[in-house]
């Protein structure tokens, strides 16, 4: 698609220096940019990049467009404006309306006619699918599932029965939305399976990624609401409910019956335990646990960086040790007539 | 389906206190259910909780009958005659026998007459399905592969070549039994694939989590036994044996060769070390680290609980020190005259 | 298939010690082998294994030769011969070359006709794939994609949109390549995705774990090089670039961005941030996080090995009092007299 500098500036409220009938067809990079695309510079920090761009034109902040020697479209959030141009001129493919022969609908399920149901995908009794609506190839939407408006399963995703995603919702390949939850009642030391009767609740514009996978409630449902982004290989467990707007990266796992507020952001590889809840506006750094509610909006983190393999085994001899260490030092203490109250208090006061 | 207490309580060995004619057709969180629902109380703590439920009937122990104002069903094991009453009141969907005309079954493979295979479901040459199983949409069985009696593959489920599953194993979707070993002879700097000709046996009564992956063992066969309970998204390496009744929660990773115990259970992102063995009744909470093999029963941890990330960094900074902060104390002891004798023996008494 | 000790010495370059005549159809672990099976023996140290085997000829170095008491191939490496001996007895069942009824093949899309591609199979518009290959059952390759000669898609394979394989690639069921990067401009509260727009290259001879899944790039490339080996449920973000003949096991997780060198090696459930770089020969060992760029080959941790469950409750209290236990320490040095420059310079030099 090609489209003049003026027309987006227009569209998408820039203030355009340079000529608004020059055309672009792409975007890329800044060092990769030829004359027909279009970049972006998210950060001023990064100024010094525009000096060598031989951009079409570069979307920016109005404090860094001074450096700029190819015409820019100001932007006060270049990279939203950026995100958003690059859609305009990359769209996905064009739909291809209706059910491939080599599609499976069930006669009782609801297809909108202006959706497309490709090769290999299997649709259930009662299910019913939106309009502009898109089930790739191999996916599996199960009896009684709602699909919104506008989603798009990309291939072989797995929606399970009576699941409903909202609107505009995106499922990359491989997740699976609504699998039994983990329940089993102990019985004599073997396990009793719990059936999973609670489903899914997918809010608008949330995406899914690849082999993701979000467990169905026990009773009531597991809830994911609007505008929530999880990245691959994420595990939600039965009953969470993940707050609008949260971004998990990938490989995030959260327990039973967890419930994060909204705008959470946790890094990847998070690990949260069941029941708990954490506030709006928390977030956790890569590879920490989270082992009990936070009620205070900030930045939270376990993460343990890597050292060099032997100078972290003394470490760790010493870490497992430190209960021995710390009654050498109050041993110390007593011995050198440092009252322990003085110690306790100090003890205390930084807990 | 409607059930009066009266058939409950005879079927399930339950007392009744209430109306043995009253029907029920459904179950119910506490909170939620009404006049038609059963519900349940699992644990005499929450005994609060019965107050203000509208339940037809709650299933609790004899402590906690007292305190319920509506029919109860007294259970020695309340959770798991309520998971019990749960499957009776909503059964899976019937199955459907036969095969789908939109599934590929090999003329060489045997489908016993009382299974369903679902559309887009594929069965390779030789293999064999028991009676009442249901290969959901999507699943592939490979060639020899072995399906027990009562198994369901629920959707795009992978069963490799040769794979063995017992009876009534539930196999939730995208889990893949039977991807290769990560087996590789190293040559000069690069890798050389051995082939894996071993294969998986999985018990009866197992269930499989969601894009779970089990490999296939190296020469001989990686192992599930009777009664394993598998989350989401686990790694269980090839040659691996996971004791009977163990239970994994979500996205633990056991490295090749290890060996669990009968009644294990492995919190959320444990990961196991390889060629370890863990002996019957061990536990190890969500996110440990094991490296050594266990040899007495209990509960092992490496947990690391978050903090504000700021207190966390420091902390981290002390840790990366604690070798001088060692080397220090000694210091210090020796300066008053504290023995090495002394403090090694108390160190040593307490590794 | 039946093969000579001769064949087998001539064709692997093996010095045998034992009747050149005699056959051998399988190959199978010392203790298992029977007198049709070649076993190996890879590690010296193992040699006493040797005395109870009743292999057929066992592969093994010039140094455990003479301490068997059947027949040896003599390798300089034992375990890649081996591989390859497996290799030739256990071959691939055979392709049976042509597009099953049904698979759905786009008609621009072009399959090489000594290729198989298996029932639910999808391949889309303008793919390409090259002779020899297999596309296993379900596995779907989206338009524009380009598999190279004797690859291998097990089954259930996702291959996205314009992403390129190299020849003789194996992948193994459930895994994802090419799915959508996670990128978001944040905007308001609220995330504007950001569309995807590179793709995924992967190299010759690169080995796909189940369930793993690799992101394509956002305006760039990522890129997987020759000889790479990934494990099971790995995780690359988009951009990132694994150099050739890396291995990395199970769960790993890569954020957006980074870079491996050559023959790096990552134990299981490694997490390594976004923006980094590994040098060559980087070896991290299993669990660990990797926060910083590494630039000296060698072996990184932060694996942190369990305790039982009091004692490591009692360690944690101690790690997080350590801030105040450093104080406290500074202290007693006060107290003591001991500089504060002495033991700064003892800790600096430490770090």
């Amino acid at each position: 698609m090609t489209v003049s500098l003026g027309e987006l500036a227009v569209r998408f409220g820039c203030e355009l220096r340079g000529d608004p009938a020059a055309t672009v067809d792409s975007v890329a990079a800044l060092s990769q940019a030829g004359p027909r695309a279009v970049s972006f510079l998210a950060n001023p920090k990064y100024v010094a990049q525009l000096a060598d761009t031989r951009a079409g034109a570069v979307i920016l902040d109005a404090r860094s467009a001074a450096s700029a020697r190819v015409p820019v479209l100001v932007a006060a959030n270049p990279h939203a404006t950026f995100a958003r141009v690059a859609t305009l001129l990359h769209p996905d493919p064009p739909l291809n309306p209706g059910v491939h022969p080599a599609a499976t609908v069930s006669r009782s399920a609801q297809v909108d006619a202006g959706s497309e149901v490709a090769a290999g995908a299997f649709v259930g009794d009662d299910a019913r699918i939106g309009a502009g609506c898109y089930i790739g190839p191999g996916s599996v939407v199960e009896r009684g599932a709602r699909i919104g408006d506008g989603c798009r399963l990309v291939a072989r995703v797995v929606i399970g029965p009576r699941v409903s995603l909202g609107h505009r919702c995106i499922v990359q390949p491989g997740a699976v939305v609504g699998g039994d939850g983990f329940g089993y009642a102990p019985e004599k030391g073997t396990w009793v399976k719990v059936p999973q009767l609670g489903s899914v609740v997918v809010g608008d514009d949330v995406e899914i990624g690849a082999n993701t996978t979000i467990d169905r409630g026990a009773l009531e449902d597991t809830v994911i609401e609007d505008g929530v982004k999880l990245d691959n290989l994420i595990m939600i467990a039965h009953n969470c409910r993940i707050g609008a707007h949260s971004a998990l990266a990938a490989c995030v796992a959260i327990a039973g019956s967890s419930v994060l507020g909204k705008r959470c952001i946790l890094g990847g590889k998070v690990g949260l335990t069941g029941h708990i809840t954490l506030c709006d506006d928390v977030v956790v750094l890569g590879t920490s646990f989270i082992s009990h509610s936070i009620s205070k909006p900030g930045v939270y983190s376990s993460a343990l960086p890597s050292e060099e393999a032997g100078v972290w085994r003394r470490i760790v001899g010493r870490i497992k040790r430190l209960d021995s260490m710390a009654k050498r030092l109050r041993n110390v203490e007593k011995h050198a007539g440092i009252s322990a109250a003085h110690v306790d208090n100090q003890d205390s006061s930084e807990d």
